[in-house]
């Protein structure tokens, strides 16, 4: 349920465009004890899913097999409107500029080789910088070894508390802050057309 | 319950460092439909709590009014060692360096006008460049409109997955990875002392 609906991302492309560009996600499980547990994870988006892999022994995974409701979150936080942007402003008017995704879904290990071979071959290649790595194949011995999870998506919001609702002169202000900050270009585009 | 003991970090200072480090934290509780919440948000860690600024009214604020059980984790990505830093590396070899701190505990709202104005003004204290901004009284009026939480820690375990355990050969060429990105000196500096 969002409450400021004004944030709400609909477009599925920006959306898949969020969640390829994060490389960190948060994981949170139903601890044993009742409290939460969050681990945050190297992950990709493939085939519709969230996958990463993990160490082979551990409460994430005790959490999981004991209970497969999970909420995984991205967040990219953007640029922080402090007083640099509005020299006059109190505590209350600093702004966060971020686009987030928050799944509800199921969590389970990946058990097939030809997935746990693919995910990681894809988690290898989602990651920039990483080009020229050795392909992982279904029939590597280490495989077997790997644990690999896969969160099956129930539910999926995403927000984004950029310049929605700003007038022009604001836009420009923010731009030109953003630039001044070196922030990337396709980002910025993000957050102004958010 | 932490598996690898090499990995922990025990050292007060170090664990206060790290919180005083990063500026975004994630928060989960527990959601009334079983599923865990998460929810990122700017903190500030403070008189021995965590303490974040909210909206006065959400999921997040819903759920800690039912069960106050949260957990609140904080990671600080430092650098990830991929095939530029070795070349022949397989996708099992790829690290991500970091540290980072997992707290659980009891969140509540904070109703008194003394404390509340004092976290925001640490809350902005805090972030880096945000110096001259205008200090919030305990009088002011907005202040019974804004929402502050304060997580009461019971346990917390602090990581950091960095060069231990490591020769001086590997050190030696994971400081220079991380100078060659511009990675700042003190985040080095705790990377290989870490």
């Amino acid at each position: 349920m969002m409450r400021k609906k004004q944030k709400e991302v609909r477009d599925p492309e920006q959306i898949e465009k969020i969640l390829r560009r994060a490389r960190v996600g948060r994981l949170a499980t139903n601890g044993a004890d009742g409290y939460p547990y969050i681990t945050p994870v190297n992950f990709v988006y493939f085939r519709g899913k969230i996958y990463f892999h993990c160490a082979p022994a551990g409460e994430k995974l005790d959490n999981i097999e004991r209970d497969g409701r999970v909420c995984f979150a991205i967040d990219l936080p953007l640029a922080y409107l402090d007083t640099a942007y509005e020299p006059t402003a109190s505590a209350c008017a600093v702004t966060q500029l971020y686009q987030s995704v928050l799944i509800r879904g199921r969590a389970e290990q990946v058990d097939g080789l030809e997935e746990k071979a693919a995910v990681l071959n894809a988690l290898m290649a989602s990651h920039e910088g990483v080009a020229d790595y050795a392909d992982i194949a279904p029939d590597t011995p280490a495989l077997a070894l790997c644990t690999v999870v896969a969160i099956d998506i129930e539910s999926l919001t995403a927000k984004a508390g950029l310049a929605q609702g700003k007038g022009a002169a604001e836009v420009e202000k923010i731009r030109r802050y953003l630039l001044a900050r070196g922030l990337p270009g396709d980002l910025e585009a993000a957050a102004l057309l958010g």
